[in-house]
């Protein structure tokens, strides 16, 4: 079992969404916590977090949403509920972890969205703006639900390493790389930023008051 | 002119969505008048809730939304919107009618949502999401418009009354009941789970601070 | 060159529709400046506003939303942030060129969405509905993002202003008026509206407490 292996490929590529998908719920269930939801509104936030991006990448892109025909996120997300009760105390000392898992599932989700998007026919730029959608709207949703300023457009180079991912792909592909290449710089490059970003406190300049 | 008169089934059916789909209004109204909103932002409050929910659910499911073949919608709003104005004072004491209205409305369109979505061929569980968001996603709509915190995912037993009675339709036509059984039992279950926890207060856990 | 050369009323409704735009992204920019989003918060509010109407519009309608085809929308937006950060101390003084251009834009917008609207076959008030959805739901996106009550709703003479040309423009179609007179006569009117509602601080009645 090798990284040629392309059955362990798909498992890890399975593992990496899985993995992701938990982060994203229960980014919405710790959110949703702080504001005093019940079980179920915890419910609906984490689950929004989780397919809220590529859902609205579907409804725009026209094609029927990705989790119509997979149950597994309903379950991704019912487990994510399960985990922010049982841990409550311990939830703050995993805060490595999900950050970690967070970002995985920010590369994959953007490269996916991209992928699904070229599929589509759409040009290159679309595919930027819907792998950033994919990645990014699920914690806006999650913001404009919990009657918060949107955190992702405030301070956190977060929509701004998809949107670099983006770019990195469409010129490789151009370069005429081959597509698992790729793939796998365009995901180290999401993840870098992120972890750089955040290692370093670096932000993007905030736009200033008129007077 | 008896139960098992088809016409009369299909007249009574049509009164319980109009007296739904005005409550719906009414609610969106009311709290726009909350916020002081001028009679357009509280007629577009009121639409929102009306078709909101079943909006989101085709567009979704990818077929036109139902309110542009029927004209109605508009009407029923506007005359919510007449009522919420020349009744002003006397909302509140119609607070029942309209609580009883709402539930109706909740009952009605989560079972309109499930089998309009299971006509379209997704599978059950898919049903279940749409049949909840078809119910419940307007007044999640208006509270984002109006600029609070969802109501309906803090502590109503609303939701779930919607959800639980997904459940029980896939339960019954599993079971092979005849489709009028399963909808009047549904619609049943939901009015009673939705009647009972507000007169026992009846909540589901919330989620709690994780210090 | 006069007003019936095609060639220029295509490079007039062109010249309308790109200060509509930028319009609409500026004054995305600038409520996220107050809120002090970042750079790519900015750019985001920008474009929400700039093509959140006419994409609404699309997904409710079934089609491709307009922007994933010409790429001058994401470059126009670009140019608002340039101009939003380089003139920053002077955009309260621009306050009339704005105010302008955005009336154009709603009047653009408005008669561009019920044309597209018409086009696909869908009744006439339906595309009343979808000229104001196109012309003012930008605005809406913008507030909800910001987490600001939609200044659209409460009290501004706006999408009023909408839903008045949406009007005018069925009456003169169904009085057999060509295309071109009452495409101009719409806009007009739209604009006029606009200017002297917030010339004379005209507003609608607003909705009263309950007690």
């Amino acid at each position: 079992m090798t990284f040629n292996d392309p059955q362990f490929a798909d498992a890890l590529l399975e593992l990496i969404e899985g993995l992701g998908t938990l982060a994203f719920a229960i980014s919405g269930i710790r959110h949703a916590a702080e504001k005093h939801f019940d079980w179920f509104g915890g419910y609906v936030c984490g689950f929004a977090v989780a397919i809220g991006g590529g859902t609205i990448r579907d409804t725009i892109l026209g094609v029927k949403p990705f989790w119509t025909t997979d149950i597994r996120y309903l379950f991704v997300t019912a487990i994510a509920l399960f985990l922010a009760i049982i841990l409550r105390k311990r939830m703050k000392k995993l805060n490595n972890a999900w950050f970690v898992f967070d970002t995985l599932g920010l590369a994959f989700f953007t490269i996916a969205g991209m992928q699904k998007t070229l599929t589509l026919g759409f040009p290159f730029w679309v595919a930027i703006v819907m792998g950033c959608i994919t990645g990014v709207a699920g914690g806006v949703i999650r913001d404009v639900l919990l009657n918060n300023e949107p955190v992702i457009l405030q301070k956190e180079i977060y929509a701004i390493a998809s949107v670099a991912g983006g770019v990195l792909y469409w010129i490789l592909l151009v370069l005429n790389f081959s597509i698992t290449f790729t793939v796998i710089t365009t995901f180290i490059l999401i993840v870098l930023i992120r972890f750089v970003a955040v290692y370093y406190h670096i932000q993007l300049p905030i736009l200033r008051d008129e007077d």
